[in-house]
């Protein structure tokens, strides 16, 4: 096991009924700025059971955080936040919504210039705002991180940054609030998860049995419940169980000591970047392709994870780690997720351009071992057309 | 699931040369007393590199902390303490110096009468000493979690108690300051954490297949690796596995949203009390006797156990169950660790003493379901003769 220090302070409250803690955790005299996405929330109650907990108190909104949060549209709340003076951030949403809440309570108090430096240069955040979280969305697990991936329209980049200053204070995860998304969105979100999981687990023996099985767990589970929460979205146990799982599968607890990926991530966010696709689109497509070009450097892990999670335990190696490639691409098909870029008219020559971004960023060295770069990109996507 | 809230702000620093780190994590302007037990500390070398981390800090020490540590020499921490001035606790030891530092951490600044009212009536913290961990014998959790069990010599108590106030603000889990424990330690610690892991898992089943994955994944760890980390203390890859399991045990993450039952505890406390038999020692002889007493309430997740830990998917149901308890008792017996009151030189009055402890203090109402009493707690220990 290699060294690690584990620390996160996310004090999570969930269940049925918990958007009314929000009253205990927020202290009394904040001004809180409420952040939320194209509206849903307004819709479905959750706006309505944010403001009932707040009565009195000094209240603000921001809404029109998009998926794939544009830098430009967070901007314009860092400026309403300083003209204005909110010292606190509720985020109510997703993945995309705590995101973008991340870079903005980083941006407010940033003061080395113009804050898209904290993303594409790694400039230093020496404070942030205190963000609070009401989470509508089961994926991303950023309700407890340190993370966010934002984009900038002006120059196609979505990149990522992590500070423990914007570990959210507290999250809020009531089942109840996610009844109302579309299908695609839960779809999306177990693939994302499932996604997480195997960055940190799917790369070679590092002697972390435990991390090993907390990572099945949580892939077993969503294979579990998955497909049920898909299906019947007002299902309060299924959902409860994806909603938990989802938070687990990126709250760091997972990737202690051991090694980790990313390399699918970070193809994902360009072809998203390029194309549109929606994060956990590319997720599905990419990882199998990851699994089949990298099945040298990644065999034992990925026999471990045919016979552990797929019960795969019959044939050669080989075979073994193609059945657990087709069942890995059987389960995102299952829930309605495609996992060719041919299914969404994306052609051969998106190797070459994703090889060229790598190219333009300098990445040479991702994944567990070092050694990806542009080249092996290019190579890992021909598995994936 | 339940509804639950689950925060556990400790830092875990863990691995190699990590002891350095206290440097970074205690404040510098601290007056830090470092608590610790009965001195094999100072033989082994862990002492002497937390001084060496705190070259020119203010610094004093308070020894001999004992196993099951008690109130009696633990006020005596509290009024040299309240007479110097110390103002950051540093616990170096196992749970038991935990434990006794979490208690003279509320203690210290405790002004609602006579600190054992914490322990013996509930009575409200409202402060307490800040707390940094060593860990130096995996077993407990307590380097990570709120609890703490304290015995009263005068009485012939323990009993134990909680409040976020006393979680370490760091703990630093180095296995090699391991090495050196007697065997008879580690395996006790091998089953603490079991029967942690049993506690929150072995009661009926309530939708939350996650916590149930984690929880069988704790205790198939502790089956793969506890054997090898007794044979051989310093394989350190083996004892690190076994040192991040037992802090998983019982930090609150496998508890989040499930019925809990801690009947074997709260028996062993008793008998501890009583004949003096470390903790580990009776659980060991006490849960198997939970299995099979209460296989009718227990019956779905005791299958769950035998199916998904030890592989028993033949014979009847109460087949299977006996197979499950007598493969957990050789488990425990494999460690070197006794499964009977009876080689003990414990009889059959056990039974009457333990039921009469429990009528004392007004325990009838225990377990996951609340139908534990004393008749209940003796018609266990009839299985633990």
């Amino acid at each position: 096991m290699q060294n690690f220090t584990f620390h996160n302070p996310t004090k999570i409250v969930f269940g049925k009924g918990q958007i009314a803690a929000i009253a205990q955790e927020i202290p009394a005299d904040a001004r809180v700025l409420v952040t939320y996405g194209a509206g849903s929330i307004k819709r479905n109650g959750v706006y309505g059971a944010v403001m009932a907990a707040l009565p009195g108190r000094a209240v603000g909104a921001f809404g029109g955080i998009e998926p794939n949060p544009k830098y430009e549209t967070l901007m314009r709340a860092v400026e309403k936040i300083r003209a204005e003076g909110w010292d606190y951030l509720l985020a109510v949403g997703g993945g995309s919504v705590l995101d973008g809440t991340k870079f903005i309570a980083a941006a407010v108090p940033f003061t080395g210039g113009d804050p898209w430096d904290i993303v594409a240069k790694g400039a230093e955040v020496k404070s942030a705002v205190p963000i609070g979280a009401v989470l509508t969305l089961p994926a991303t697990g950023s309700e407890s991180n340190a993370f966010a991936v934002i984009s900038r329209e002006s120059c196609g980049d979505k990149l990522a940054f992590s500070t423990p200053l914007v570990f959210p204070k507290f999250a809020v995860l009531d089942p109840e609030a996610t009844f109302s998304l579309p299908p695609r969105q839960v779809a999306n979100g177990v693939v994302d998860a499932f996604a997480h999981t195997l960055e940190q687990y799917l790369t070679f023996p590092a002697a972390a049995p435990l991390q090993d099985r907390f990572a099945e767990g949580i892939l077993l589970t969503l294979i579990e419940v998955g497909p049920g929460t898909l299906a019947d979205p007002t299902d309060y146990e299924a959902r409860a169980a994806f909603m938990w799982t989802a938070t687990l599968a990126l709250n760091g607890l997972i990737g202690c000591g051991v090694p980790q990926d990313w390399v699918t991530h970070m193809i994902g966010h360009e072809i998203t970047a390029m194309h549109g696709l929606d994060h956990a689109q590319t997720l599905a497509v990419v990882f199998p392709a990851v699994m089949d070009a990298r099945r040298g450097p990644k065999r034992d892990k990925l026999l471990q994870y045919g016979e552990r999670v797929w019960g795969i335990r019959s044939g050669s190696e080989d075979e073994r780690i193609d059945a657990a490639i087709a069942r890995t691409r059987e389960f995102f098909s299952s829930l309605g997720v495609k996992t060719r870029f041919s299914e969404y008219g994306i052609g051969a020559d998106v190797r070459e351009k994703v090889a060229e971004r790598f190219e333009k960023r300098g990445w040479r060295k991702l994944g567990e071992r070092g050694d990806v770069g542009p080249k092996e990109a290019s190579e890992i996507l021909a598995y994936s057309l």
